[in-house]
């Protein structure tokens, strides 16, 4: 139990968990319940919360659509990084985290709320993101995790605090439940859980929403150019979109495409490894999207240094640390390198498959006539290699000398 | 011209540009060129080489077939790496130099050469690994570097030269040449250079040569299982084989599922952007199922600190350095982590994806115990999630009361 | 209170903290205790320990001397990385933890205990380099640390408690304990708490105990040379030593002139910053010869390589992952560069300073016929820096080029 | 020879090399020579160097005192990083090179000349740093470097070309010559070659020129304290200065009481090792006074992200990148970490020494409720320690159980 708890606001989603923890909050603590109903580009209705919510005596209800604060202010910096973590999984599930840590507190501040509440299990990532990062911005905010703190922990037992409680519970529930603990929005959608715990085998393929299989996808490949400033998409065929409108287009049209899978197995920050699948179609063009324009505008240094220093960025989100200093830091430096990535990527979609079609910039360094192979007329002095070589060559001449005498 | 050359070992292949630099260094240095041709798995004869060398009046006259020791010894170590330049490319003409760049230097050693020569131009990567290479091994080896030293720069003079010393012009070269510079080897094909100069385009279908198109591959998945050993892969659905009819084989299973077609604006070591494009269909199964094999046997600080590494030991490798101290201590670290990944990883092909099906292993750090999301029978205790967030948020919530204060 | 102890081994010092511990064990656990002292150089008897345990009623009781096997795998393996924590700590404290965990259980192991304990305050460093040493080691191992189960937190409640149990208390402990708390071993001791709690302040003179103050330290310079091989010092002023006596004399020498005192602020794993006074005597003499005989004798990539790696592998073992596979990962790739680590370096010891006087090596890359500023007879061809510089300019000179355009 | 030169802006000094240079571009090159002295505070006249060249016949003579923007604008934000090459050199001449071949390519645009020179040698570090700072600047520049391209080899062919040629020559120069090659800045002054070039030996201690040996300084300890804002010393015993005053104070005080004398081999990056002598006595100061603010005002883990990156950083400037994407990148993160950056620090210098007798701030994250080894009246639980350790201990749990199955 946490102590001297006066109002409570809770991430609710409207569905069978978050009601329940809504109905033992109250019971439990014994004070107001607020709730935060997030559109974070889920798909699926946010407004039936409010009515659950309504029916469950909660007086302070918000409900709020976040999807272009969430591309602009989370999913677009962190792509800026071509943020992978362990070399496949594209964070969709921890980017979202702080957004939603930081309008619980900030609601808790508007409504005289002294304490959190987040429906994440004590086992995973989520409550560790959803707490650094409230604690990041109010260091005196309380959390509770019911997960952490009370007995339900089977499915029966929560079923029948539900039905005690006459929360209404639906047919999937009481059939045994699903088969996969989901998550959405815009970036992407997980799964985990239950029939995936086994890493030797693959999912059925009646787990997987959000895009076709590129065994049905289209026949006939479709095109798109996106147009970069400043390190984000800002258009599509040359028009000008806001940043979710670009990432809901790409979901769309990698999702027909059959773009964006993954099946792994991850290292979670609490300790253990878990087997997930996503699907983040539209996060998946972006990725190599961006790292095309970058190829043409990124000085090779500085291309160099943020790939040395993104795995450790990626691993900052995946822990839940988007609040913390050395994330802020790390942003500053890969904002900076921003600034002349611009231009435009042509790729085509085709069964799972993104190509890049062409890349162009009005801030390329690509030289033609340096590059290439035909005579350059001088640009390029091909004796100045000899001593390039040379130079680069002493301390292993050396080297070798000692080695052997 | 380099000074006191007894005799010069060439890197020879047979085809034009090595013919006319065997003339020219016979008729420049006035002395005897022993040639050396490799099968690196470049898929063109070879012996055809030796009738050629013959005729030039070449002696000693080197043919071998380094296939396996190219896979076993430098492909293979380096995919223990997960090694990718510039987030894309998989390093296929990079990891064949060092070794072509030893032999000739043994090879001068066995016939009393003090020189070696190769036929790479002096805006490119190649000359700098070979001679890095060749330095390394020999400090006081010689190298001459045709492209850097004489006046044949266009073709068309290199065509005169061919004529009037009477080495034969396959049609092709008089029509104009090829419209790529290519490499191939067992790993990868690669194209740079004309047709290609221009970022903006895409190449042309016919210039791909390994590999079907995703649109004109079969339309039935293919499976299969690839066993691991200490970081390798030893066998192919349950049978062991040699590490280059491994990677043919899956070069033959890519290429026909139209896997690893990659079109990308690299930096070059030598200060220039370029554009190339390859295919590597094994290569890129191959990284697929090595991080599906470590994701289960790797411990997690490692596998970052492993990616963390990884683009600076992709660097060494693309930059020539192969045969440094600094690529070798690197390798001590990777090599160390391997001992225990190994197990096997099914894989389906399709249409130019690489879909990861099942990944087992005896030395699994995966425990279904810890990981499910059912009841685990205090396996894993969850409040002690309570206390890991109070302790990682305690640095942020004090800069917070400081930052507000 | 942990569940299911059979038998406890304690890390004894015999000093009253960890007497009280002893006895508060024996009443709350009901069991049998087994004490471990071990000799790590801490300058203090350990025999008294024995009278003390056996008085307590302990039966099983270990004392050993683990100076040798300290230095040698765990002091000089670290110093072959010139692991500094945050610029300035040389890791006297953290080095010593992995050893005693593991010595616990491996004593637990003998002795049929299934639980180990220590006296390690839950708000300090130690608690989690004993605990996570002896879990990478036993994972089954029970852990119990009385500083954060027992309601002894005040000393008076201790002093109490000792009374009551006719636990002896010298004389000091009654007149308010110690002004600091210190821990020792071999490489160095610390002084923290109390009267350091201020950072603004500096500590009183009569803190020191193992250096004289510069002011006092001889008048007289002092000069010693260290052979090393592999990395490891071995010899001083010609003679072998064994690594403990090495450092043994070394900290006397340093101690005598005035020699590694420190007084810094730093970051605890466990999230806060802290005031720590530190006198590293023969560790400040060794990172500086160990750096002089480096400078001479490793690759500059490698050099550069160890540093850009140094900061990481000092925070692991300041956190406690002594055992972990990182580590010994990092480990591989640092001893890999040691081996040709070998030759002599001279110092001098002046009141606090540490001069290196020379260094050599027959393992030396430095080459004076390169290095000279004389005529070098064409060893290094100055021609070859303008194409050197050339190819390193071309980026920024195409960059320039594109922002100013 | 470089072609098509114009007008010539010579970095000039007034001594024997650079009036010889001068002599020798007027002859060669046929052309105007504009010269360019500058005031970095290495405690040599200036002035005199302007009758030098008139004499000379220079036309254009530019005479800067650029101390002030020095150390503001190149000093500071380097020592914001902590920067040291190689963990031990403070960098002293690299971070000079960048101002003087910005105001060389400048003076060039001013006075119509296409063309700059330098008098560093084809062996060192030097002609890197003003040629890339050239051309990163100004990328059409065209630059003549002497020592490349002349036969003056020999100091006797210098010293016959000076009198040829009416060029004063001082006695010293007629009698062999200094016996070092040395360079002076506000920052430092170093040494290298002829005497120093066998690392066996310790210099003479007639070759210090700007501290006291710590036996000759003061018997006295002497106090100072230095207040910090945004990262940069601000002022000196509560007396705001600007930055060049400070470093010239710090320097004073500094080589008073023998402090910053350094005596290394370092790698050069144009390949081999050197031996090289230095004197930093302010800037031995900052780097502990600066680590003492920052061990206070920093987050833990961005501390840690600026170490990992220094000696990256320090690379970077060695080698002459500092007006490079990657500098300015890497520089947008240092700067962002030093928000808070600000207090004092307390410093008492003896005998070579620097003592850190205390340091405050306003933005302190040192928060003595937290770090107390008292009661503190539960702002920390020690409760929540076993939580973190068990949940950091578990991959390793799970780690051992694999390894040992």
């Amino acid at each position: 139990m946490i102590k001297d708890v006066n109002k409570i606001v809770l991430a609710y989603s409207g569905g069978l968990d978050t009601s329940v923890i809504l109905k033992w909050l109250q019971q439990e603590y014994n004070c107001e319940v607020v709730t935060f109903t997030a559109d974070l580009g889920q798909k699926e209705e946010i407004e039936p919360a409010r009515a659950k919510a309504t029916s469950a005596g909660v007086k302070e209800i918000f409900i709020e659509d976040l999807r272009e604060e969430f591309v602009r202010d989370y999913v677009f910096p962190m792509f800026r990084a071509n943020a992978i973590y362990e070399g496949e999984y594209l964070l969709g599930t921890s980017i979202a985290r702080p957004l939603i840590a930081k309008r619980l507190v900030e609601i808790a501040h508007q409504t005289g709320s002294n304490t959190i509440s987040h429906g994440a299990t004590g086992k995973g990532n989520d409550q560790v993101r959803f707490e650094l990062g409230a604690y990041a911005i109010n260091p005196d905010i309380k959390v509770i995790a019911p997960w952490r703190e009370w007995d339900l922990l089977s499915r029966e037992k929560l079923l029948k605090f539900a039905e005690s409680n006459n929360i209404p519970v639906e047919m999937k529930h009481k059939q045994g439940g699903s088969p996969y603990s989901m998550d959405a929005n815009l970036l992407h959608i997980s799964y985990e859980g239950r029939h995936l715990e086994d890493p030797k085998s693959a999912p059925e393929e009646s787990m997987w929403r959000w895009t076709s299989s590129p065994q049905d996808a289209p026949d006939e490949a479709e095109e798109i150019t996106i147009g970069y400033d400043m390190g984000d998409p800002v258009s599509l065929d040359g028009k000008m979109l806001p940043p979710h409108e670009i990432l809901e287009k790409l979901n769309e049209l990698g999702g027909k495409h059959g773009i964006g899978r993954l099946d792994l197995v991850e290292n979670r920050y609490v300790g253990m490894k878990a087997r997930g699948c996503y699907e983040t179609p539209g996060g998946s063009i972006l990725l190599k999207a961006h790292r095309a324009i970058e190829s043409l505008t990124l000085d090779r240094e500085v291309a160099h240094l943020k790939d040395e220093l993104m795995p450790r960025y990626a691993s900052i989100i995946y822990n839940g640390y988007w609040w913390s200093p050395e994330r802020l830091a790390m942003q500053a430096l890969i904002d900076h390198t921003q600034l002349n990535v611009k231009g435009w990527v042509k790729l085509s979609f085709y069964k799972g498959n993104i190509t890049v079609l062409g890349r162009d910039s009005d801030t390329s360094l690509f030289d033609p006539e340096i590059a290439t192979f035909e005579d350059d007329d001088g640009a390029f002095d091909h004796k100045d290699a000899a001593g390039f070589i040379k130079l680069n060559a002493l301390r292993l001449r050396i080297a070798n000398k000692r080695n052997n005498s």
